[in-house]
């Protein structure tokens, strides 16, 4: 069976060169462990940093071993009683056709008539829960905010985008091409823009006259800059992620006149991770299951169709290849 | 009688030129109105902001009009019947030898026996609410934290630093001369460094090697680059005041990898501004006045002498001039 190595560590952006796919012998698992075949892969811009030989809120990937993430995979053989040949679950895996794992690290995907099983590596997901949590219990939305959020045809911002409408929030979103910005207008924000055409500042200058109440950030750089300088007294910024930052190889400047504008602006800047809150996946996953079926959240997809096309996927959502959620059909 | 007004809005740092002593008649107070003595004027970093004909959280203020600040004043004559000549009022007061107020904009000098009347511009009045504010009801401070404190030798910082410690936490501070340090070390703070001598992050580094898990920041600019730099994982950073930026003229860069500390250690920045919590005052005078009276908070004030010291204390501010609160007595 193939796996998908990593090479060498990236240096600035990542290449497909830092990969490697080879051919290894299929283990059998042990005591308590499950034998899987892939079936969904996912790839996420916080696997750049676990790229990187430091020490963060993940161990990084070692040089030689397979590149790991979230997966969907059909049970092939058990050594648990928890599960079944057959069965379809989630978890962290190992890029490998057939992974084996610990029954500990894996859950099933729930049984829902009319959600592909794919969504629960998006929008019913890592990435669904990382908007409802910054949203919600992160930021304390209120409903009726103006919204701006960054990255808004991504797999995180473009539920932001579609969640605080449904709470009766003014929502503005950034996307990398006038494709998606013509996307997101369909999905309901209010405005949207391409930033590689119109400069943030000047975006929301026109687009939040009165301000913003509210930053989902996902991409950091001007973004961040720009929705400071149009964040309204007492707002909130949401910091989820800096997708513009990962491949930087030295210190980059912060946003100007930080400090002096969130003192008198009062405004509040709250980093977080999705992992922390990996609690509130039960009273998420009804909800936003809800909200699918009943058409209130569209769910966006871009699929890459074959295994050895993970690399290439992943460097794509730095290239803003993707609408939605980026994934491989394996 | 004297008064002193903005002669010409500063650029970059004031200096006595923008200030002008004049001679005027004092005026007679209408209904509602008291007639007023000043006694001890407050001079306080913030009123360089007034000092821009930029809108914001207080107007600006007029050339050619009096300064205006926090003062102590004794009453001369009263249009109203909540005070009687002879009383000891607190307000906003135009920088005039004798002042008329509208009686709705004054409030009685508390009778403590054994707390000075001037405390109440320092430890007991805007400052002293604002270390409290900031500590618990902005940052929410738990007590046992490791909290880094610049311009801790100021009227907020050596307050912040005495009561964390009187919190059970561990207190390092930043000064501006080794005289000051060595007063931090005299209040109880655990480690005081003179940033002029060894750059905030190096200090850093030596004195919480563990990090810091409370930052209450006074200064901004290399002070908060540094602090981010030692921020341990969800620590709270409460920012007060920039002074090292209230001169500047053009736009400064922020902290460097701002958004990827913020995201990476899940970092919370918390900008407040103390009118926005006038109320809490109620609940803070009697705990204050408890730790001054039992001397488990000391108050350190540097004096002018003389009305018309007003400005030079004001300038004083930025250059570092004063141990704890500075005030002019009449």
């Amino acid at each position: 069976m193939r796996q998908i190595v990593l090479r060498a560590r990236p240096e600035g952006s990542a290449r497909v060169s830092d990969f490697e796919i080879n051919e290894v012998t299929p283990g059998t698992p042990g005591s308590e462990e499950v034998s899987l075949r892939l079936l969904w892969m996912s790839v996420d811009p916080y696997m750049r940093g676990r790229m990187r030989d430091a020490e963060s809120y993940v161990p990084p990937f070692e040089l030689g071993e397979p590149i790991m993430s979230n997966c969907v995979a059909e049970v092939v053989a058990s050594n648990s009683s928890d599960f079944a040949p057959g069965e379809l679950v989630l978890g962290q895996m190992n890029w490998r056709e057939e992974d084996i794992q610990p029954a500990k690290n894996l859950v099933k995907v729930p049984e829902s008539p009319g959600i592909p099983i794919q969504h629960y590596l998006g929008a019913l997901g890592m990435p669904g829960l990382t908007a409802y949590v910054g949203l919600f219990h992160i930021g304390g939305l209120n409903g009726g905010e103006t919204v701006f959020v960054s990255g808004a045809a991504g797999a995180v911002g473009s539920l932001v985008g579609q969640i605080a409408k449904l709470k009766g929030c003014r929502v503005i979103g950034s996307a990398g091409s006038p494709e998606k910005v013509t996307a997101l207008k369909e999905l309901g924000f209010d405005g949207a823009f391409c930033y590689r055409s119109t400069s943030p500042r000047e975006a929301l200058r026109s687009l939040a006259p009165q301000g913003i109440d509210f930053f989902f950030d996902n991409v950091g750089g001007e973004h961040l800059a720009a929705a400071i300088a149009s964040m309204n007294n007492f707002s909130t910024a949401v910091l989820c992620g800096a997708i513009s930052q990962y491949n930087q190889t030295e210190s980059v400047p912060g946003p100007p006149d930080f400090a002096t504008s969130t003192v008198r602006k009062r405004l509040r800047f709250l980093g977080f991770i999705v992992s922390d809150h990996w609690h509130l996946r039960e009273e998420f996953l009804p909800i936003m299951s809800e909200w699918i079926l009943s058409g209130q959240v569209q769910v966006k997809e871009t699929v890459f169709e074959g295994f050895e096309k993970a690399p290439e996927a992943f460097l794509g959502l730095f290239r803003g290849d993707n609408l939605g959620k980026m994934l491989v059909r394996v």
